[in-house]
């Protein structure tokens, strides 16, 4: 519990001061004031994390949490339980979805068992196993509440390591069979929105299945009624391991100010959870893609998080992570690179009035 | 119109059985069927267009036209006329957003004086001008019918000239004081929809003028009455050089088998055009990003291209298509890199039976 107090003791918004000046530095470039959209929100936002009006990004990673889900016995998933550990040993020798769009991003893979249901022995998986994945929470409590703060401890440690291994912008994955199930508990947990908005059919369900996985929702949450104030009372009830590992991963991001990307519907649960534990979490997170699952939606109105990407996606694995650090290594070349209202004469004080006389066309 | 002619002739639907078998390639990766979403979609269009289920991109370049715009002395714009000679001086010395943009993305900028209102005489600028910018489409008729044909054509000469020195990814930018309202009054043209839905503040209009370039469009149409099943009547009525000469880059590239990316409001304003002159060329078509602008939610209706970023973006210079080209080449590592279900021991033919009775569970 200490790390996850200190870690929560340690987050301060974003500092507003450096966005400001960003912002005119982002004005004074030869375009309409806004007219870049989200990589001028992107360019400061950054500036507001790191505290410094120029960034570049030297080292990638998309940190991928893996585990079990006890509920899978509830025949809530399509595919056959041990894909968990098998994408474990695919996707740390390069052949899943999460490895040619990493590749191709320039990013690294650090790849968590956090909670696999058997012992993995790959060398480039980092065993940080909490238990042998969750309990069946139709039946009890996915995990104790300690078991819930050490996951989250991990996700901070995990980063924690990799920012001081040089890591600045950091994605977030997950392989896990049923943590879609896990993550509708969570979201229905916290929101008791309509079982439709928070259910989707995740990597493929029949029909029959689909209906089964909401009944399980909902029955898991009428069984446990946490505590929709007590992030960790949900996370430990109808949560899942790899949730509580990417919530930490957030955490340790924004206490060490790092930005840090969102993926599909797991890592925005994660997202939520994390900004219940502390609201200006959020100040350090840039989404990606709008995920194919239908509480995406649901997520998008209640963390304001708004996409950049509508890819029609529903893999996980970081793969949204990875398509927007592009953008983002993008954004961060504006202020850089492009010329400024100096070469018609004008400088950044007239070209201020001008913006400020603008801006109240174009909402944000 | 020789040139056009031919042009028109050589394209042919892309190669759907060349599609089908990527198709079945993506489906023999290890993940659920479609759960890449558009990039699935990409990597199928594409092997479509080149007739290859391999595929990867060489050359990338954005074709920048760039012109003048009669109607702006109707007060529709905000920035002085001769921003668009000065943008032509900049972007050729790299110092705008589409500059920035293309150095991410490694693609190469063509510019081409397609009917600035000057002599323009810069190095990096190519000389194709039909005249000194359009006239007046509130007066006569922007172009004669003639002059819009050899401007269509330039654009054709211009991206077949590119795909010769290798380009094999191209995308269509414009520079043009006035290109928004010229724009609407095309799509306003084609489909009559409410003026709300074509008309937006473009760079940036203050209510005033907002207003009468509402009036203008409308008034325009009203004037000339142009033949909505008359694509070269359309344009030469109350279009604009910039649009004819992206309507040639989509025919070419089209007739080329080449990939094109649209940007935004103009360029799909542009791409409307070439579907109006041969239907198939949308084929051959990849959209980037949803514009700001109001009327790039009707062109997304009416063309059926689904962009994958969602970026507030409204600046034009092609920024879109350079986002664009980053996602296109990721999407092309997919059957590359990826391991197959062969690791589990299960044949293409046996995963194929599998992915049929998925595939009714998601709909494209």
């Amino acid at each position: 519990m200490q790390l996850l107090t200190q870690t929560l003791d340690a987050i301060r918004p974003t500092d507003r001061a450096v966005m400001a000046a960003a912002q005119k530095e982002i004005d004074y470039c030869l375009k309409p004031p806004g007219s870049l959209g989200k990589l001028e929100d992107i360019a400061r936002q950054v500036a507001g994390i790191t505290g410094k009006i120029h960034n570049s990004i030297n080292k990638k990673a998309i940190v991928i949490m893996m585990a079990d889900n006890g509920v899978y016995s509830e025949g809530i998933a399509m595919y056959p339980q041990d894909i968990t550990r098998i994408g474990a040993d695919f996707v740390t020798s390069g052949r899943m979805g999460g490895n040619f769009l990493a590749n191709h991003a320039g990013a690294d893979i650090i790849a968590v068992d956090i909670g696999i249901q058997v012992d993995v022995d790959l060398p480039k998986v980092i065993n940080r196993k909490i238990r042998y994945g969750t309990a069946n929470f139709l039946k009890e409590s996915a995990m104790t509440r300690e078991e819930a703060i050490r996951a989250i401890e991990v996700g901070i440690e995990i980063t924690n390591s990799a920012i001081d291994q040089g890591y600045d912008l950091i994605g977030t994955g997950e392989i896990g069979i049923g943590n879609t199930t896990a993550s509708s508990a969570v979201l229905y947990a916290f929101t008791g929105a309509h079982i439709d908005r928070v259910v989707g059919r995740g990597a493929g369900l029949t029909d029959e299945a689909f209906e089964r996985k909401k009944e399980v929702v909902k029955r898991a949450v009428q069984l446990h009624r946490p505590d929709a104030d007590d992030a960790l009372d949900v996370l430990s009830k109808v949560g899942s391991l790899d949730i509580a590992g990417m919530a930490g991963t957030y955490l340790a991001c924004a206490a060490r100010r790092v930005p840090v990307v969102t993926d599909g519907l797991i890592s925005n649960v994660a997202a939520l959870v994390a900004m219940r534990l502390k609201p200006e979490v959020v100040d350090f997170m840039i989404p990606s893609h709008i995920s194919f699952e239908p509480g995406a939606k649901l997520l998008k109105e209640i963390t304001g998080l708004e996409p950049m990407l509508d890819m029609n996606m529903r893999l996980g694995e970081g793969t949204g992570c990875s398509l927007a650090f592009n953008i983002i290594e993008a954004s961060l070349r504006m202020i850089e690179e492009m010329g400024t209202f100096a070469v018609i004469g004008k400088s950044r004080d007239e070209i201020g009035d001008h913006v400020m006389a603008y801006r109240g066309k174009f909402p944000r």
